[in-house]
């Protein structure tokens, strides 16, 4: 089983960016939480970062017939990018959502997500525990369609 | 630690309740699950399941105290009960909003949370599975908290 | 053939409550039209009232398997309850919803229902004729299914 | 007693339209079917119907001092037409509002009726039975006002 | 100078027509009212009254450049017809609004003209009068323009 | 019969004022204009300017019991000012609302009055000639009342 | 003359919910404080809280025609209970709305509430003294009435 | 293989009508160039105008089962006519939907389509061209269903 | 202690002014009332009217300093003045907003108020006796503070 | 070359109200920076402020033909004055928009400026240095029109 | 003469992109298909895709002076990107915006482009084919520019 | 002290860009202002352009730490991206958001700014000028704060 795990912009400042909202764990940190995770199931994990909406769309263009799912937190672009959503569609790998902060919580254009109604499902607000949570969740859903 | 999992309106009816969306589990099979984890990690969960706003309402008062934190699957309520969020802040216990399906890929009056934004995070869309995914948050909160 | 009438919260005042919106017959009077209405077409009602939601939602719940459809007069819960839809589509019992009054000649919050368009129909604003139109149009239904 | 039954736009092709949603039923079946349970109450029941928001207007208008009540299934016109909405009330003939589908169910344009809060009552989602208890509802009016 | 004065559906019903809010006077009544003043002030007048949007966009459109000016009561079409509004941008002919009733003080859904920001004005209220007044506006405006 | 004309804000500046908008008679010019008609009709019809809101209240304030009927073009307050409204209101003099410029083909804003649907009529759009037009319109609502 | 006073969910809760919005004095105290004041006017006062929407609705129908007037602070369902706004129309009681804090201070869905334009009057925002000025308000009213 | 061509309302008036908007070519001259092209492919091309929405209802009714293919320019009635949608609907010819102006350049009112959802595609903006496009496109439909 | 009464525009009118809305008792009366309850109280109370927004708040400025609290019947001012409210919110004197009518019962403009969320708390709708009550809650509050 | 410095409701109370928001100079001390920098530039400034929106429009009417610009802290009248805009657009001087807080990041009825879309530009956040820049903006503004 | 085809993000899949929605056929595909159309007509034409917003804004930039006329296909960024509107008007290139699918007939937030209302026209649904419309179109435009 | 300018897309267009709107100087042209006005103050001011939203965001991550200030004129950007907010507030580099046009006259998309509520201030309008009023308010900022 193979899984990509992406994340998206400001997502590589973790760490630095307003630890009073996202904690003050860097991506590697949170990454490597996750990857030893998937490498204890015997999955293969890989992940990408990028600030780019165009590089974000390439990316999993490319994991087109290599991945079985993906997680991901497209930070800002999950409320205004209709091409990411566009690009989860076009490839059909199945993906879970989620975030490092409660976005419930946060300013009303974070309360509207481009991805979530697509999505197997979402997880919001556990800080870098939230990646370890869809992990769980994704494992669940790929075993249930075996 | 003590934890309370609370679920809201017919959930009682689950796995002969629309199990195109909600599957096909009973609620005592998914309590089972959780109970089971909470024992392995040596912590008592209790569970509450009610159609009733008010008796829910009664409830979280109860656990006033007696609890260190609230998994919660209000159902229909989690979108019109103004009460319940009261109850749950009322008693200022840390909660976790859980649902099955992925509220987001539903109606748009189950757009709306009435409950997340004073939550620890919100789990969605995985089925029996969002009830571990709910109670592994809590415990990463409840840990970070000593 | 079994019928269920449920009648939400308020509908128990009939009679005295507010004559010049709901007419001056009382809920029991109602009840007994249709009952003869039933009894001569050698169908089963029975009929429950309550102004309680989540006593509602426990009726229609016991309510599965033992009844072919239910006429609902939801009263208030019409346009405030998911909790009463969701109740109705976890049974998937086939129901008719009505109201004594015109409801769209009231209140602006009364102009949604929350009910109505998983209904078979719906008939509003003939008073107590509203619950004999409901039980006929239900009656061409069940026939029609055979 | 004279009643007067209204269709309008599209209505004459009941059968071939969209069957299912609308039936297949044709319209003048059903207007036979009203026709005779208005004979056998010894009711004169005449049927109209137009695609034209103007014929329909004008045939309200000559309805006038001769005939004691309307039934009115406006069509598409129900949702758009403030000239209809100002004819019957010109007129001042009590009127029964009627869809053959459960407009509640369908395009969110279709949630308004600018009919409805002048009616007598409304009743929908019934398929040609729709008409039986339209007439019915407008029976116990008359009736009452005697 | 030449005018034509157009009315819209329902009008033709005047003086019976819900005269706590239309008045008493007939549409034959108020039309030689303006006839009148028309031809004191050597001025041709002539009216039309129709039902039917159709009608009343093909009539417009047979006023082009036999015309002047128009006098239009759209009465209901006013809010909801821009097959009128194109109607009369079509031709150019300068028009004034007109209204028996305060529109204002009415329904919201007459709260919004379809002709008003395209038109030399708009006069609403005064009953009979209204004519009167829309005439006279139209005239200075005609005597302003040479 | 004694009337009171009031204008409102910036009307002082009539003639410099926008004149592609406003035209270019000065406010001096057009209440001599209705004076004149007045007199020749035997009213007395006093005039008052202010841009102040205040000043406009207390003026209709004084007018409680010496004037018949109000004649106001409130310009920029027509749009904000509930405290005219009110004032209106209080003193229950009938008035008729007007405007030099057509407001409907004006900005967002100045599409809603908040006197309006109190008034006897509006006219609005034709210059000077608004103030003869409301004039008549006034003196044939108070010879209607005789 | 026979007062009640109703409190609705989790104002059981007073003096341990909140207490930076809603104080440190228990709803008990604040009962009392009413009591004697009526006792001191020899009104007799009775009390009832639940946490049930259901209940609140049969208390207030147990009221019919043994009280005078009702003061009721509605707590979370002042903003979703069309039922309770019912039940007091249906009864017929006079009430006064009260809260114990300024609900204009706070979250968007606090700001609308169904009971205020039924009620005489509304209080909100003076902690416990609001049930007094809510009681000296319906005296004032009830000695009006007589 | 038969087409017809519908034009709405105003359409008639091409060639004389606001033509910094619609251009100077007549309806006639756009038809013939359609005409043209159809004949040159081996279609039969019909044509129909009407200022009457019954009328445009009417004719697309006799289109049933004499047509493969619709093209129509709705005009006006593009937006406010769900007669129009329906007719369209309920006799199942696939269509084009087509406008000489760009309508997305144009008032608010025209920015919604009643018709555009369940056609085959909508070309807009190309004046008399749009009507060939329409052809072209439909031609590419009708053959990709063989 | 000393406090301010503060009075908006058309409350001078108070008693001639729509008495079935506002009572028929003077705004003299009113002050009276509540001056003879401070002076009862041992509180300085003064008092000002105004029609002119602008002089409200030179009012309100005056009295930075000189008063511990304020007492505001804004009046229409209440809906429409962010000018007024930036006044009190300068002088940071705590203030209690009062009606006289039962706003909540009124025009959808009287919905909002501009100042309630900054008061301590809001009394509406129990005619001269809010003025009372508002005064009794203010030293509540003042007494509270010491 | 003459300008003129406009200030609105409540900045009199500069550096003493809400220092937090608003800074602790006085309107004095920011009107004699601007006025020293005009100095310097040989540019005469006088300065006008009012709580009275009429005042500020008396003000503005007098500037015309004696002004070459106007700087303007509308302060609350900014986000509810249609007079003032009138004002400024009848007289057609060119105007500068400025304010001391960063009105984007304040209250939602602060987000709309009813004076912005017809200035020059605007200057919004800088506290008494907002003056400075919008001088310095006005002069090269003036200086490109020579 | 030389055109620019612009595609914007995920039509790279196209053929494998959920073919239900946008057909089987790959860009290059489509591409040829216009191309070939271009040579017969003598026209250059190039094209271009990219996934990135910024990267499109570039060749557009670079397209300035050096091409005729431009056909986008914009896909997600059509909902979105403000930039490449003003990238388009600020080379002032007169364009087609096309897309394949009936963006009519999906989401709701295709239902807004932020480029069609300063496009020349809009082809919408027909597959492929739209692109040959797209072309037809601008060359109609273009000639008749000569 | 060292600051950064920003430049968003089609910001290098400068020039030949639409210049009714952004005027004829050439950015290189506007930033040498600014470069020289900084290095007369002792300022080190670098200056980037892009058209790529991520290119934008890394370069705001990279002045983390090297850069006391941020001006910025974000462009389209301004309007739709949340990434960008985020890339601002996760470095807490003070900013100012400036712009050429007065965005307050354009679209209504250009009506908000996601950037503007957590900015120092905003300057927009006074085309190159703006950019240096930027930089004044931008210095007077970082010098109250030593």
């Amino acid at each position: 089983m193979r899984l990509l795990l992406i994340n998206g912009p400001n997502l590589n400042l973790l760490g630095s960016r307003e630890p009073s909202i996202y904690g003050s764990e860097t991506l590697d940190a949170i990454e490597n939480r996750v990857k030893k995770k998937a490498e204890r199931e015997g999955v293969s994990l890989e992940s990408f970062q990028s600030n780019s909406e165009g590089a974000l769309v390439d990316r999993i263009h490319m994991a087109l017939g290599k991945v079985d799912g993906l997680l991901i937190n497209a930070g800002a672009y999950t409320h205004t990018s209709v091409a990411l959503r566009d690009a989860l569609l076009s490839t059909a790998i199945p993906y879970v959502e989620l975030h490092l902060s409660n976005t419930f919580a946060r300013e009303d254009f974070r309360q509207k997500s481009l991805l979530a109604d697509c999505a197997i499902g979402v997880v919001s607000g556990f800080g870098g525990m939230s990646y370890e949570l869809a992990f769980d969740g994704m494992m669940e859903y790929l075993q249930a369609l075996k």
